[in-house]
């Protein structure tokens, strides 16, 4: 906690980051929406604070000015992202900070959407109240990355995650692949999903693995069933599969299985943000799902679970690309490489 | 430095890791001779330091004593490998401590070969000098990794360097392979030869990429020419290159390069140890090179550098095995993962 010696910025950095830790609370459950989170400071201490937890129910601010009652006149708002300045389900969040009182406003980032953007804070400053706008502002829109990318460009931010050993391989020539890496590897996979509003995968993986790509993990901080469920998308071009309650495929007894048999990807994709509001995609697929995306540069982050084992040269490659020189290679920037368990995570963004 | 409230435990921790510090000086030049140093303490300060710079020269107490001169008298040693108890190239070290008048020897780890070991100890306790021995064993013995399992065993530390993209590729199918890795990537290499007797490479791996395999580096602390340069071994059991002062192949131009032409990869390392005092081992070479001696269990480290790039299907692969079930496949543990300039280094021990 900061104390009267620090400065105002070192202040609203230091409330600004527990209110993205009340936004990180609706990380796995606001979808559609964006994770926010909100916390109201008076005289240096904490007096309120909130989150939104789900689509349809109240906004951050909300819950925040709830939880301070007559404590938020006169305080500080720390807000992850620009309140909102219509009336959607809920009022207007502006007007709600501007009727209780406060005497400041501290926004993470602008609402991404150019519709909106900057209408939340030109209430709040017509009513009279200053608002500064910027702080921690990569931090909080790390929370959101496919709502914020969807809002701006009509494209979901998508993620693609693959399993290897350390020489590049998924799966012995056979097939058998369970499991390459460990119990702590899956766990982390069960957050990118529950992070997720679709899962996209190919008719290959469907036929072979019979993948059921559900959230069953109790290691989120909230139940696997408060977890809007993602769209789950099969690519299949050739037509093998479709919707059918004795499908011997899990994923195909679901009757809202999207199948994806055209080759435009792109299209795809702008439909799960036009159509389904899937704004954070993971392709969890094979090497030449994989091999495609990549290639046609979709992927806006890779997550690489890398166990380290050798499984030889016969064993399934990693992705199924043939760039025909070195100048052609695919190249990343490793964000972070952390170990889970016995295995390594990597986190890459393409170049 | 720690202060008369620490313990006399963390007191010498403290100074053995300072000890540890001056062995490192030597870590590129003592070959075959073990990296030691040792430091000299009276009232909780330094009063002498040395190490052993490179083999016919004094040992580490040697240089600590000299530097101390008069205020070695009532002194506590700390050396990080047992003081030598016989007459070699130098006067026997355990000798020159107890005549220098310290009163105390905290000793690393105790030397590793059974006929010797002790004896420095014994030599000190019967001339009335307390000796404490096993103070941050795990530190030292470290940077001898390879001169203490020669000793122990009589085989060499086996590193084996593996360059590779994220998808586990050595090089394109047409050979195209400089560079995959980055200058960072490739200076750590210098570092690992700088500490290597021997260098194994294949034939393969010389007629392909004529390497020179030599020690270029100005970043090693010391100058490329004070470091004793790595015996060449050439696997060769085709007899496809010899000795020739006029060869394309750089390798095959030096004298002193060895050609092995057996398949026995283990009589080839204990030839090393016994004939030519080579403790540390450096495997440099191909996918069949790198997989004989993995399958041999041969290894006793596993570094990649691995260059976040995909280089594709088509490309060449990392270790020529073909285990054939799950079950088969080589593990390992991961000791350190890190990231050197754009790439990642990891060092892996196998299990």
């Amino acid at each position: 906690m900061p104390n009267s010696n620090h400065s105002q910025d070192t202040k609203d950095r230091y409330f600004m980051m527990l209110a993205i830790e009340q936004a990180k609370r609706g990380l796995y459950t606001t979808r559609p929406n964006p994770a926010v989170g909100c916390v109201l400071v008076k005289a240096d201490e904490v007096v309120g604070q909130g989150f939104h937890p789900k689509a349809g129910q109240p906004h951050a601010e909300v819950f925040a000015l709830k939880d301070a009652g007559n404590r938020a006149v006169g305080a500080t708002a720390y807000v992850t992202l620009e309140p909102c300045s219509h009336t959607g389900r809920t009022p207007p969040c502006a007007r709600a900070l501007i009727e209780s009182g406060v005497k400041r406003v501290v926004i993470a980032g602008l609402d991404p959407n150019p519709q909106v953007a900057g209408r939340g804070v030109k209430l709040l400053e017509e009513a009279g109240i200053p608002v500064t706008v910027g702080v921690l502002t990569a931090h909080a829109e790390a929370l959101n990355k496919g709502f914020l990318k969807a809002m701006r460009s009509q494209m979901p931010y998508v993620r693609l995650k693959i399993a290897t050993s350390l020489d590049g391989r998924t799966a012995m020539a056979s097939g058998e692949s369970k499991w390459i890496t460990g119990t702590a590897a899956r766990e982390d996979v069960q957050k990118l999903r529950a992070q997720s509003g679709a899962i996209i995968t190919g008719s290959e993986t469907v036929i072979v693995d019979n993948p059921q790509l559900n959230i069953r993990s109790s290691q989120l901080g909230v139940a696997p069933e408060e977890v809007p469920p993602p769209k789950i998308v099969i690519l299949d071009r050739r037509g093998r599969l479709k919707h059918d309650l004795q499908s011997d495929y899990q994923l195909c007894r679901r009757s809202d299985t999207l199948y994806w048999r055209e080759e435009n990807l792109i299209e795809l994709l702008k439909s799960l943000v036009r159509d389904y509001q899937c704004y954070d995609v993971l392709v969890e697929a094979g090497a030449s799902v994989a091999g495609s995306f990549l290639q046609q540069q979709l992927v806006d982050e890779l997550i690489v679970y890398q166990a380290p084992c050798l499984l030889g040269m016969q064993a399934r490659p990693m992705v199924a690309i043939n760039p025909l020189s070195l100048a052609q290679q695919l190249r990343f920037d490793v964000h972070c490489h952390e170990q889970l368990g016995a295995d390594l995570k990597l986190t890459l963004y393409p170049l």
